[in-house]
């Protein structure tokens, strides 16, 4: 806290609802929305955000970035965009707040990583499945406070809805990004991040390995780029996760 | 058929509680138990299945597969054993159906095949948990028909009891060889087996590849020969599969 007063955020990158989850829950634990900017005026997303925040007044990047009043970045950016956001906000010197998956490649993480060092800034990671789904949260508190034993194994399956009305923000379909491997960064980074996170946190594991994983395109022959189905077999030092995540 | 009359059958094994659904099974379909052999007559199950078939004579291995008039051995003895009175029956000129699993070791498996090959005898395995569990019967066949379109991944779970009353036999525990890994065969091969059978027919592969596993035993200190976990993940031509069965 630079001074007694809220803590200044702006958002940049309103791609993906889960903005929906992020800004309120900042402002519910105090923070301020001071601004916000996309790269893509036609999102549903955010168009839907502006309407929630019209008072919020809409500035460029480069203006959030410069200006010292704002403390901390929120991004759901495209996927691909988020590690710039973020490396850029640190160096601006702001914490950052991420939609998941923070990052696309591992370039990106090396990074992200650098720069938290170099900055000394936080960067954080909204695991909308850990934090904000109440039955996940409780299961979390059950299964680490040891009330069913130990945990050994975690099964997640992450069925997801193409035409889901919330996630469109009630545009008539998926953008164009949604459909490009490389914008999304696949199915295991974009969906089963909730899920790797959750046996981590589950299983009390600080990393795990991946003993195998799979992606395919069954039934998208006219998107080559997309994902609609994955799974991973996790492996950490205390337990064994399986994932399948799918459209 | 030798001639016409039913299909004689007789026990030799009588040591998991699946022969309980084997033999009336067999019975329903027109068959008629003519014997009884095991080794342990300790075991519950085999006083429990004579008790069912109190005519029945128990008689030894020896004369059961001297018996010309017998046709088909059915088994479900330790699981160690089964390979070798279906290899002895096959020699004898008898048809075998066997519990799951049919064997331990690929050495028992490779000598199955080739008694097959030279006696020309049907081997047969009773997936209980494909011919036996209604729902599942229903299931392979929904599934099968292409009701659901191309099923691409199975999900295999399957919890067991250790203190089950039915696979008991109505004793007090369960038997020291069902603690024993060489002559259980593993919990991949006892248990599993029924998942990979469900797994090849629900997505219509002929084989698949074991991409990796793992077994454990997490909750029994004491018995170091008992598997407590296990987990599979599958890959055919067509299609994904895992499974977990603990007890």
């Amino acid at each position: 806290m630079k001074e007694d007063r809220p803590v200044r955020i702006a958002a940049i990158g309103l791609d993906h609802a889960h903005i929906y989850g992020q800004v309120p829950g900042l402002i519910a634990a105090g923070c301020e929305l001071v601004a916000t900017a996309t790269r893509d005026d036609n999102s549903a997303i955010a168009r839907g955000l502006r309407e929630r925040y019209p008072d919020v007044p809409v500035r460029t990047e480069e203006e959030i970035l410069a200006d010292p009043s704002i403390d901390l970045i929120v991004t759901a950016a495209i996927p691909r965009d988020r590690a710039g956001i973020a490396v850029a906000a640190m160096r601006a010197g702001k914490d950052v707040v991420t939609d998941k998956p923070g990052c696309t490649t591992f370039e990106q993480l090396d990074e992200l990583r650098a720069t938290v060092a170099e900055t000394g800034r936080f960067w954080s990671i909204t695991f909308s499945e850990r934090f904000e789904v109440p039955s996940v949260a409780r299961a979390g508190e059950i299964a680490r406070s040891g009330a069913i034993g130990t945990v050994i194994q975690t099964l997640g399956l992450g069925p997801h809805r193409e035409g889901d009305r919330v996630h469109l923000g009630d545009a008539a379909g998926r953008p164009d990004w949604f459909y490009e491997e490389d914008a999304f960064g696949g199915i295991l980074v974009d969906i089963c991040s909730h899920q790797i996170d959750q046996f981590l946190w589950f299983t009390g594991s600080e990393t795990a390995e991946v003993v195998a994983s799979t992606v395919g395109n069954f039934a998208h022959p006219d998107d080559p780029g997309m994902n609609d189905f994955g799974e991973v077999l996790l492996r950490s030092e205390n337990a064994q996760g399986y994932v399948r995540v799918d459209w």
